[in-house]
């Protein structure tokens, strides 16, 4: 089927990978803003323990939640206890084989990793944008774990129809790291890094620096080759453990 | 004051219009889908009146309004009936001299003129993903709005400020028609034409056309100058005629 096929899947995760660009160039035109992240500090009346991007990203997935957002396998909320669907969504067949999407889900790591990344392209300090800055936050790591979690679910699903065999060997043995080695593509990795680094560079040629804060290419190819290339493997590795046998 | 120095709003206005142009471009990824606009449509349930588009539009500024967005003069709300601000928001002096910012509110014609924008720019017919459509058309009108209103309102102080007594005499006459000869920069028009127009093709000129959909800059142009320039210098007539005497 098509969305096995492993050049849609490539361009998917190609267009991907602008949004994610796009949105964390959005979000370096605030500065760090670390009130936005502290607990206790949101601002809101009655609301002691979340933080002001915590209690953005909750009310957002909450809305996202009504509207179906996390019926589609790649959508995995980053909140517990969301409401159900308020809408009947229409999910073609995905080829995917798990009981529960939930089974992959990275979104506390791309929690953790983006507060790390924000030092990294964002000026330091503080220029009191906490509501645009947590408003760009949630797009931002929407963007990424939508596609942490399509690479770790279609990706792994077909390299799996590719070598049947192969794969059902090393799920029953549940040897983690003959998995990662055998879905581990090398050339692939350097080809997404090399296209992440001119993309980068190429969205902001034409920039007006008085007015747009430019992103260093390195920061972004750094936490592509740290974190989301590594971390989608390992949602490969989950997937094919908690994979159906046909 | 800073917020009124016409280099620094021209810098502001510009930061705008690459944001305009990404959010289009983002939008223009998926068809048409009018179904997303159809009243009744929308697939909730106990939802017989408002379309999916105009759902997502009201949930996602009730969110906003709690977090405080309608506070600042520029983001003006597309909906009524909003829920009052949830936390303190920090609102530096503005400059501004009008008693209600939704004097100037030009919403209305934001959401129509984007309608037709959008045959412009997306692909006709429909692949079912009206969720992404809505999320994405929600980004697209606030960003329009945002560029509407600030251009509206500040440009409109920078330019009294610059010949009061010259203004004062046409708002005391209400003459509408002289104001906006009055404040019409032909030059500055032409300048932001050519400007999006560069941007438009520098954005997406080494996207891969498989997999993501090219957006003609003939049609953000367009709606440039025959929307989005007209209107904002209407917004400033409105602000002129609705300024406070110093």
């Amino acid at each position: 089927m098509a969305e096995l096929n492993l050049d849609h899947i490539a361009s998917r995760l190609e267009g991907l990978e602008e949004t994610i660009i796009h949105r964390l160039i959005d979000r370096a035109q605030w500065c760090v803003n670390e009130v936005a992240y502290a607990h206790g500090q949101s601002g809101f009346a009655n609301e002691d323990l979340r933080s002001l991007f915590e209690l953005r990203l909750w009310h957002h997935e909450e809305m996202d939640a009504k509207f179906g957002r996390f019926c589609i396998p790649e959508e995995r909320p980053f909140s517990g206890g969301l409401p159900a669907p308020r809408r009947a969504v229409n999910i073609p067949e995905t080829g995917l084989h798990i009981k529960d999407f939930d089974e992959v889900n990275f979104t506390g790591a791309v929690l953790a990793s983006y507060r790390l990344l924000l030092h990294k392209i964002c000026r330091p300090g503080d220029d009191g944008q906490y509501g645009s800055s947590v408003e760009h936050d949630v797009y931002a790591v929407q963007a990424i774990a939508r596609r942490l979690h399509y690479g770790a679910l279609y990706v792994a699903e077909s390299k799996y129809q590719g070598d049947v065999g192969g794969y059902r060997k090393l799920i029953e043995k549940k040897d983690r790291e003959a998995l990662l080695e055998k879905l581990t593509r090398k050339e692939v990795e350097d080809k997404i890094i090399a296209r992440v680094k001119e993309k980068v560079r190429q969205v902001q040629a034409k920039i007006n620096k008085e007015v747009r804060v430019e992103v260093k290419s390195e920061s972004i190819i750094v936490y592509y080759k740290d974190f989301l290339i590594p971390m989608t493997k390992q949602g490969q590795v989950i997937y094919l453990l908690n994979r159906e046998p046909d």
